[in-house]
């Protein structure tokens, strides 16, 4: 693409108005939006009254004023049409982790007979993570953890399969997990689905309704825009609701909270999924957040976001300079997520001359330099600039600087 | 008091000079610290920075340069204080709900022949539905919730009891628990102690290492005034740590969470009770509001309470308006929490008249009106104004108005 393509591509790209809603530090390429998505000026002006306002003024009051009660179903339902779900299957809560557990328990508890949790080697740790501490406390005769190569996952679907778990896209790499042939396998072998939306949610059409996926969890803070830490969302087919509890039964999710009656009962339907106190400035920042899909389609957003990474790879395949650097990422644009990953010996250190020079991307091991590519913000010129860059810093082995040299990136 | 005691007391009050530092709606009585604390204006401070300059600007490297991942134990070390906690046994994290849980699950880990969890029926329910929903999970060979009268606590403590988890104050009457008879005594059954601050964190001293409880959990957004939702803390005695692995083993308890290694393996110490990516902004809240302490002696704050609590009852004992009603808290100062719990059969519509008449109190099923006592900003006058309008709205039956009759007031 030459300098008048990408101007053309810039001027014809129907999201590049939304750029100048978000806070984007000047001179700075930001490609990490899929670890922390940036500032949108709405969520500021949002949290001054969060905070000033609705704490400040009204305080205790503002849980039925500014119905604090409602907002992780309010926030959910503003999630749910990107993740493809009907209403009452989606709610806010938690972290992702913590999520996780509540419903690897409701797909045992579903179906006790089986016992397997599969998974993949290449998924998020926590993910993994989560399934071990929950074997650990159940036992294998409740409870095994299976981990294979994600690329042998479908073949190791059984008939003693009780959940499958896996992230959309891999976090490592970008590959997008085909969602349909997993769900239609699992289902064809009384298996059930639960997909880590993390790394997919407002960057992929999603269609939990429609693939028939059994549960789902997600991250507020990534291409959702909700801020660090951002509360996560969880999501349980209207089939599996009502039939078990979820084991973290703190008290929002009781039927009558504010009775403090001395025993659980579960409000029907995705809220008893909640458990205790949610936090409502973290609460308010990702509501903010999502108004902004008021007026996106996600179509446009995943048309822009492989347009965005054929560049970024075309322009890399291209360059003589790069030659040392494998493409990790999917060269298929069907099975790539929003974002590009490399690697190299000395990832680490290329990485962190990139950030030293306003490009930010980040490292992850092994040898893995990611870009994350966010549609809403990431214009056809950051990919350029941002190419360009690592062409000359690897070109002239800029990245051997001391100063590069300790690894203590944190996600 | 006569109105020159009073404003002596107001004078003498060597906490009197902190009000200034909280903003506090005009023309209002504020009782209700013990739902939810009020903000300080260093704390909308932080927060705009928080949110414009490290989110904003830093981005992603925030979590570096200003520090975030270390935010759980940093906030913790100056709670640990307040709780009579030596470094390294105290991290905010989650929701005192789900800080519940994993406590309960390492205190059956750690004596599993021991499966009986004893508690009592006036405890916060959130305690008592956590360990149903853990019962429910591990199933009644590993864990049974014995619910007891409070008064018949300590009678009840055997040699088959792994655990008696108890409020510190009782939410609904103030009532304050003896942590050391009750730790003393379940020592003595060789039996441990978790204990939930809530509602006494930052207005009573507490002694946990030199009374040797246990386990112990609190909430950061009653006295600690931390915000809506604010994360909580959790509290495990060092000589318990390292033995088990709590059960939500998400990737922030991870040893080396940026490794991304399939395997978990635990943080050493209290680090490893973080589950998932916490929510900074709300942490930063709390980071903010903790450091008021630096400069107040919690026994200045317990003097004072105990002040305002002694003349809040004198008031109502010796006003023949308000006869009819019956004071719940205790008459003893030693056994009363920084609250005033009163009922009356017309609980909810007089306290309904109270707050619109700008004393915020709340009501506590069943006829339960609670005023809590926050020392760090309520005045003597704010008592007297308390008083003198309930008996006013009660002498004239001023909450017999249909305005007052909706129930659904939120803690």
């Amino acid at each position: 693409m030459n300098q008048d393509d990408l101007l053309l591509a810039d001027t014809n790209d129907v999201l590049s108005t939304l750029r100048d809603l978000f806070y984007l530090p000047p001179n700075t390429v930001y490609l990490d939006g899929n670890s922390l998505g940036p500032l949108l000026k709405r969520v500021e002006s949002r949290l001054q009254k969060t905070i000033r306002e609705e704490w400040g003024q009204n305080l205790i009051a503002s849980w039925n004023s500014h119905n604090w009660i409602d907002l992780p179903v309010k926030v959910a339902e503003k999630i749910a049409p990107l993740v493809g779900a009907a209403k009452g299957q989606v709610i806010c809560a938690d972290s992702v982790s913590v999520n996780l557990f509540k419903l690897l328990v409701t797909a045992l508890q579903l179906n006790p007979k089986r016992t397997r949790v599969l998974s993949v080697e290449e998924t998020f740790p926590t993910d993994l993570y989560m399934a071990q501490g929950l074997q650990k406390l159940l036992g294998e005769a409740r409870c095994t953890l299976s981990r294979v190569k994600e690329a042998s996952l479908i073949e190791e679907i059984n008939d003693e399969t009780n959940l499958i778990m896996i992230s959309h896209v891999n976090f490592r790499s970008g590959y997008v997990n085909d969602l349909k042939v997993i769900t239609e396998t699992a289902h064809r072998h009384g298996a059930m689905v639960l997909v880590d939306l993390s790394h997919s949610a407002g960057v992929i059409p999603i269609e939990l309704d429609a693939l028939g996926v059994d549960f789902a969890v997600g991250c507020g803070y990534k291409f959702l825009n909700g801020g660090p830490g951002a509360p996560a969302f969880l999501y349980v087919n209207q089939r599996h609701q009502n039939k078990v509890e979820q084991p973290l039964s703190g008290w929002m999710g009781h039927r009558s909270p504010f009775e403090f009656s001395a025993d659980y009962i579960p409000r029907p339907g995705i809220a008893q999924y909640q458990s205790g106190t949610p936090g409502i400035i973290g609460l308010s920042a990702l509501d903010e957040a999502m108004t902004l899909w008021e007026d996106i389609d996600i179509k446009d957003v995943r048309r822009k976001s492989t347009a965005l990474t054929t560049l970024f790879i075309d322009k890399v395949q291209n360059a003589a300079e790069l030659s040392d650097l494998e493409i990790v990422s999917p060269l298929d644009v069907e099975t790539r997520g929003s974002q590009v990953s490399l690697s190299h010996p000395d990832g680490y250190e290329i990485v962190q001359a990139m950030i030293a020079s306003g490009v930010i991307c980040d490292y992850r091991e092994p040898e893995v330099l990611r870009f994350g590519i966010a549609p809403l913000y990431n214009s056809f010129e950051d990919i350029i600039r941002a190419v360009d860059l690592m062409k000359d810093i690897v070109k002239n082995k800029r990245y051997r600087d001391p100063a590069f040299g300790d690894r203590n990136d944190v996600t």
